[in-house]
């Protein structure tokens, strides 16, 4: 039976849910109503944990309550009547309509024998916690710290795997401040296809990281070329068409796993084109990642929508124009519908991403109301459609003051 | 038994240790003489193992042998004659001088039933193996699966975290082709201190990553001043000096565990002087990390042994001139001191990291025959002593050649 707990748990290396087959395990083996297991947070010296059935998370001082007397005493507390016993805080029971009765609360320890939580059963089913019981829950208790300890580690390099994702990300654009955003913008915009698409996690992991990444070759391209506010030179357009190339010769040095492994290509792909005639590698219509073709048209839109060293924001009905022209040559006809299936609420938050607090919450409802409409057609006057024209004209108050604002 | 087997092998996650650990607890839990675990990777469609009490890898096509026809069959063998068997090959015996004679090999599979590896063990003391043993067997290979499949996991993460921390490390050489491999150098110069200075293990590794990244908020310096071949003025230079603060800002938001939380302050005070004029924070010497101080005297001894915009290599002795002047207002001299002690077959090696093919192997051992010299005196003519000049002129060969041929 403990075999069986030391292997099901083991399989489960996502905190949150390993956390739940343990207590489930718990319950089952112990023939008891409730089972929570307090994760001791060393740094902030607070004791924390899910309550069972909820999402919701509670923290408290470690020296407080049955949990709180484990951590400091590191012994096993076997209480057979919870009302007739100090240790007891019957005001919990009071906010929470419980009713206990019996507890049965050990220490868990890590391979240090440093305590790590706390295994905490209320309510056996019949009798008392017995000792073969503080046993079982012991030795519970010795499989799951390892196994929480090594989800917490997992946890943890996920984060680390973002931050850095993170800091490449903005290393480019802390090398020009006016293309600031960009990446993230990117990386918003391809969301918001991804849903339109229904791709999948996988897909959508793959596609958020590739368009933060997607333009870390510029790192190699000259700064008095990136920031030239005249028109290049056809030289210094070959030299910056290089970013894509060397996108993927950095990336690749990252040891991706998993399906992450096409990010050097899917990222350093967004330049390419369906008629052939893109870069880095020429290729053509099949030969071009999906995920790549949804690149390609967010990452002319947001340029098109951003003001740039040589011009300010293009007006959208333009802008949207252009998307459609690149049809059949630049684009592939599937993305470029899809993103006029993006509801204009969600383009205008992405759009105005920091200047968050101007939009106002009654304007987004607003434009959250209408199913998608015809972008081309309804941004160019005379308006189709009264509704329409109410729409257009609140997107556009916001869209036009950045447009006619250059530079703020 | 098997409980203790769960938690002892649930405790290791670096992927060697933990085989080596599962191969021990075999052998003792089914009594007998040698225990293999043998790892399929799918990849290569390989089997691999560490030969049991030997460090050696050794790796077969998936197909070969009993470990080869149980990944195929997926199905446990039994031999109780190994040499009376087909499926035995002897050749290895011929090899090894072993003498084999019974075999148990059982599929290892992870939670989703892939078959992830092969346990195969030999000579059972007494008799042959039993179905009790097959079963003792298939339940180890069960709670090992899991285990060897986090180490991997784990494993991974370690190289993708370190390919990232390579990869912010050349983004910085990238802008300037000038400073290329100085953080490589840096890393390299202080791993030798702290090799002199015995640091410990994780002192090593958190001094190693802020090496690597402490010029980091360089990313923020504009590359026309970062560049210049003139000398600086003043408002250039205090843009320049800034680059210590950005290192720290931009690394803060990497998530840094453990020991290496300490990683943003330790790289960006590498500008501090004891004297208290340094930046960014203008710390005195006590309030300066010991690693930042160490990073302070290599940050410095690789500048003036490189070739800059505006100057040559420096001569040698003029740069230990150098480093000795700055004790006790820049430098501690305990860290300069140490830098002394560097032989100079390490120092070389890391001066003409670029050139490592050009260096012969006989002047690098004579260069390392000699325990350490006074490079300061020794480095002026007249030489103090006849071998002394001979150590000196071979060093000074390579070191003036680059001296000679700035821009190599």
């Amino acid at each position: 039976m403990l075999l069986k707990v030391a292997s099901t748990i083991s399989r489960e290396m996502q905190l949150d849910k390993l956390l739940r087959v343990i207590m489930d395990e718990v319950k089952n083996v112990l023939q008891c109503d409730r089972c929570t297991v307090f994760v001791l947070d060393r740094e902030r010296n607070e004791i924390w944990s899910k309550v069972a059935h909820g999402e919701k998370e509670i923290r408290f001082p470690a020296h407080l309550g049955i949990a709180g007397h484990v951590v400091t005493t590191g012994r096993v507390i076997n209480i057979p009547d919870a009302y007739a016993d100090d240790r007891f805080n019957p005001n919990i029971d009071k906010q929470t309509g419980y009713h206990t009765q019996t507890i049965l609360a050990a220490p868990m320890r890590n391979k240090l024998g440093e305590i790590i939580g706390v295994f905490q059963t209320l309510n056996k089913f019949e009798g008392h916690f017995t000792t073969e019981d503080e046993e079982t829950l012991d030795a519970i208790s010795a499989l799951s710290a390892t196994q929480i300890e090594n989800a917490q580690l997992y946890e943890n390099q996920k984060k680390t795997f973002d931050s850095f994702i993170e800091t490449l990300a903005s290393t480019i654009d802390a090398r020009d401040p006016l293309t600031a955003g960009h990446s993230q913008r990117i990386m918003l915009y391809a969301a918001e296809l991804a849903r339109v698409l229904h791709l999948s996690e996988k897909e959508m992991e793959v596609l958020r990281i590739s368009a933060l990444l997607h333009d870390y070759g510029k790192i190699a391209v000259r700064e008095s070329i990136l920031t030239k506010e005249d028109r290049l030179t056809e030289t210094e357009y070959k030299h910056i068409r290089n970013h894509a190339a060397y996108t993927k010769s950095i990336l690749e040095n990252i040891n991706f796993s998993g399906a992450l492994r096409q990010v050097p290509l899917i990222a350093s792909s967004h330049h390419e084109r369906i008629d052939g005639t893109g870069y880095p590698a020429g290729l053509v219509d099949e030969q071009i990642p999906k995920l790549s073709k949804i690149l390609a048209v967010v990452d002319v839109f947001d340029a098109l929508t951003s003001k740039r060293h040589y011009r300010t924001r293009m007006p959208f009905h333009e802008v949207m124009q252009t998307l459609s022209a690149g049809i059949g040559t630049q684009f592939d006809p599937l993305y470029v519908n899809a993103f006029r299936q993006i509801k204009l609420n969600r383009l205008l938050t992405i759009l105005e991403q920091e200047h968050l607090a101007l939009l106002r919450k009654s304007d987004l409802t607003l434009l959250e109301e209408y199913d998608s409409i015809d972008y081309i057609a309804a941004f160019q006057a005379p308006y189709p459609l009264e509704q329409e024209k109410r729409l257009i004209l609140t997107f556009q108050t916001y869209y036009m003051q950045q447009y006619l604002q250059p530079g703020t």
